[in-house]
């Protein structure tokens, strides 16, 4: 049971955000600025970095919904699953996996961001904005994470319930 | 160095901020509502909050912001050094002490906060409110934390920096 009162009716991140409108609102925004918003990333690889984060902080409710948006928009559910276990032979495209490997880094501490990793990104191509947007969606998902956590919130265990959200949030979007 | 092309004159989160305006926007709005907003824990009590999970990531542009501000707000600057190396027998009120404990508990990983620790928070007399506000507190600034550092932006030295910034950032507040 969610260590404050909540809607019952609401899981993860959901309920919190019903919770309190006022932070629920920037936080929404930033979300879909950063997952939806202009990017030279697509949508399934933004989503992947905010799975893989997920899934490193053990947060179950993140992970399944970021995992069903990236399945989604991919089109397949074979890297999602792949990336978690195996990120340095998953079939990506290296910048990706360039990318991937500094939100990883991110989730443990922003301290452990290397230059070696940061060279490896550049030298596959990514630009500025990519390396920014990919710190700050990591760095995201390390406070969405602690929070839907932190409260104990619910977790749905049903697979179904991940994949209509993600049908939703697909076409609604975040904010 | 910090590892994307960002205004050289500018510190820390600043410099995040001015680099891309659509993101600084909310994140300055949900800081501005949780250190800033209306509240039962007053804004030295937050910026502990702030201080304490800066300190714990070892953020050292975070941690020196924050501790300035908290020793601004509580007009000394004993309470939030204590805090840092004795969170246990810091003279502070017991409220205060379970919902930093929180907080520290939130830093590491949302799922370490026991039930054991919202119990005590509670018999203290933390309201639900002030339970889920420290824990987005914690959260914010395990994201800012990540996002300053991740980045490798420039650090001050200079104590006098801190101090200053407290000083404006006390009257303009975040947004």
């Amino acid at each position: 049971m969610a260590y404050i009162q909540l809607d019952e009716n609401l899981p993860g991140l959901l309920s919190l955000l019903e919770y309190r409108h006022d932070t629920a609102k920037p936080i929404r925004e930033l979300t879909q600025f950063l997952l939806r918003g202009p990017s030279s990333l697509s949508e399934g690889e933004r989503e992947l970095i905010a799975a893989l984060v997920s899934y490193k902080n053990q947060c179950k409710f993140c992970t399944a919904s970021h995992t069903a948006l990236a399945d989604l928009f991919l089109g397949e559910p074979f890297t999602a699953a792949e990336m978690k276990h195996n990120l340095k032979t998953v079939l990506i495209d290296e910048k990706l996996r360039a990318l991937l490997q500094i939100a990883a880094l991110v989730q443990q501490n922003g301290q452990n961001v290397t230059n070696e990793a940061i060279e490896k990104a550049k030298a596959e191509g990514a630009t500025d904005i990519e390396i920014h947007d990919t710190v700050l969606i990591a760095s995201l998902f390390s406070m969405c994470n602690r929070y839907v956590d932190g409260l104990n919130t619910f977790t749905p265990s049903q697979p179904a319930f991940y994949r209509e959200m993600a049908e939703k949030l697909a076409t609604t979007g975040y904010a």
